[in-house]
């Protein structure tokens, strides 16, 4: 298929973009691409593609923009139930204490999540990824975490697994036992750090290599926070994962500065995600390591809270920055990157050139997967979308709306009547 | 045609909802709303209405919510081209003046919207009405404004008017003459305040007589702001409309604090709008009137600037609120009402049952339509929104997508492949 008359072609080929180099489009004026099968073949100029494949069937972009679909390097996809009542507490003036008195909280969407059998959670998760896809996400990294004991985290990878085999968005899954203290430890999160040290990270990797042979180990993340897991806790858990050969992640600085954008250096980890109350030195040793940021400007937003990641810092560093949508049913339900680039340019400062590249190239770095998705290059997975618009730029100055007309996901045009 | 299984009705019944009253939702639980032709004629549970006409066509709700279709009362609707450009300037650091000299501002839409034909500037704002359809607003005030000269100003009512007929969006036009002072009259307000008084406005009055005989007058709005007109200003314009017995509103204290808000009182206004830089005394002025408050969150958020309106005060002093998407394409290029009632939730602090009154209800005040749409009642029009979503609580919860799965507009199911 030769897809033809982009007016502006946004290919982001050449790698991820650190520091002042984020926002280097690639863009080819009149733009067209060749795909074969689920690869995309050659990338130039509509005359040069029609003249050299004059046979091929044309989908004709008409005069929109074309960039590469976007990648959400972290989502917490799979739950059950909502906290819609809980946000309405919330605004209404219930204090914390409160709403977690009348169940409310993340232990509730722990109990509803245990509680769905897989084939519901599967329902509930899977009509998120519709609309993921229908706002232009053709890759999101998923974390289990709503299960927080062995048979319920691996419940959620299993359903991550079949997500993912049976949707046309690629899901890259991350094992997050470590999303809170389970309630069974209340009060013992040694305890509970023990546990997924020597219990339940074993058991993962037992669990991925008996149903994942050969697969890519998932990534582990922690919840590196007060009331949440100490900066040490942290570091058990991260390094048992990396013994076991995981790679790594984690969760820094959304609320409290307790070392784990530096940690996430220091152990090698793939991303370093939240970072609202990262300091100049955390921002200094993630700069110089291969760890990216990843920004999500969703949860503040959510929260009405005024306080953003620090992009500019991080910018000027020479760090690498990518955005994602966070997406959970407490702070931040929004399956739309188009939203998170209209927050990246309003809360990060970035350009819609920043932030598009933040979505889309480093977003691809940020889950390990630079190599097959995120630009528009030879070789790559043919993960594409059309705008409703010419000018790419309308990406970030629009809000509230979708502005994605088509999507073409591994070569073949997303027929959204199904999904 | 008889709709079911609403598992929450929202009727919004009894009127605009003053103070602490706003948020009334008149919820019945599985209800069931009976139309004939475009009319509500009766309102009840499932159980009721399903025994009383067994015969009459039926639309399942499928135990989603149900509510009036959103009212927008305050849109830029019409105007050609996009600021994309401008707004990726701004965040690259562009002064005000640099975007200036690169040909950006209002005047920029001024020179396209004038110099665009009539088919081009309706076919650019169809595509937001269906937009703004498609995420449930059913009735939209809409302003001219990018035109600043009599032909181009009646050109844009004639605009209106035909937009109106041809799309199931009802409009509600406004004389906007007073949006900007006209490049022709640079450095002189007075001058374009003379051309408003003694021939702008009475040529509107000779227009709408002869084109739209026996349709109640559109509004006359003025921008009353440093910058654009002054209170005096203000005030000449408004009094010379209402002397021509037009309806009146006003755009106040979006930047700076003028006075136009109590002018809105004192003159009996339908709406004041914008409302950030309110004073304790505009407020009380405000409240004591019929004088509808519309705030417009969009337009700080587009802007990332930190003030929003003070609702809690209008609130606390017994004012009417209302919320509006502000539609334009320089601060607030948004669609969707949802959005609206998102950033209502977080940068107003209305809980999601507030902002949606605000959204429907009083909106219908702010247009002078609070007879006929905002609520589901027999005898009003029948707008009705089905959400995806059981909990009406969604909407305030989730942000950047679009929770509305079907429309019914005067007792049509629209059919979104058509719009």
């Amino acid at each position: 298929m030769l897809i033809t008359h982009a007016s502006q072609l946004l290919t982001l080929a050449g790698g991820p973009q650190r520091g002042a180099d984020l926002g280097r489009l690639g863009i080819i004026p009149d733009g067209a691409v060749l795909i074969r099968g689920e690869v995309i073949e050659r990338v130039g100029t509509s005359e040069e593609l029609e003249r050299a494949y004059p046979d091929e069937p044309r989908l004709d972009a008409g005069g929109r923009a074309v960039l590469p679909g976007f990648v959400d390097p972290h989502t917490h996809l799979i739950w059950a139930g909502d906290r819609a009542a809980e946000f309405e507490m919330r605004l209404a003036g219930a204090t914390y204490m409160e709403i977690m008195a009348a169940g409310g909280g993340i232990l509730s969407t722990v109990r509803a999540t245990r509680s769905a059998g897989l084939e519901e959670l599967k329902a509930q998760s899977r009509r998120r990824m519709d609309a993921m896809l229908r706002h232009g996400t053709t890759t999101a990294e998923a974390k289990t975490g709503y299960g927080l004991d062995t048979p319920s985290e691996l419940a959620q990878l299993q359903a991550l697994l079949e997500l993912d085999a049976e949707h046309p968005l690629d899901l890259v899954p991350t094992f997050l036992g470590a999303h809170a203290v389970a309630p069974e430890f209340d009060g013992d999160p040694e305890g509970y750090t023990r546990l997924l040290c020597e219990e339940m990270l074993p058991a993962a990797r037992r669990w991925w290599d008996e149903h994942a042979p050969g697969r890519p180990l998932p990534f582990v993340d922690v919840f590196c926070e007060t009331g949440a897991f100490s900066l040490e806790q942290s570091r058990a858990i991260l390094e048992r994962a990396r013994e076991l050969g995981f790679p790594l992640k984690i969760h820094a600085d959304e609320f409290d500065n307790l070392g784990g954008a530096s940690l996430a250096a220091e152990l090698g980890a793939a991303s370093a995600d939240h970072l609202v109350k990262t300091s100049p030195g955390d921002i200094r040793r993630l700069a110089a390591s291969e760890t990216v940021a990843v920004a999500l400007p969703c949860t503040p937003f959510g929260l009405a809270q005024p306080e953003y990641t620090p992009a500019a810092q991080i910018l000027a560093a020479g760090g690498l920055l990518a955005v994602a949508s966070d997406i959970n049913p407490g702070t931040a339900w929004c399956e739309s990157m188009q939203f998170v680039i209209a927050l990246a340019c309003r809360y990060l400062k970035l350009t819609p050139a920043q932030a598009i590249a933040a979505a889309t190239i480093n977003a691809a770095a940020a889950v390990g997967r630079a190599d097959r998705v995120g630009s528009l290059e030879p070789g790559k997975q043919a993960d594409l979308l059309i705008l409703s618009e010419p000018d790419y730029r309308h990406l970030g100055y629009r809000f509230g709306t979708n502005l994605v007309a088509q999507v073409i996901k591994a070569g073949q045009v997303i027929d959204f009547s199904s999904h």
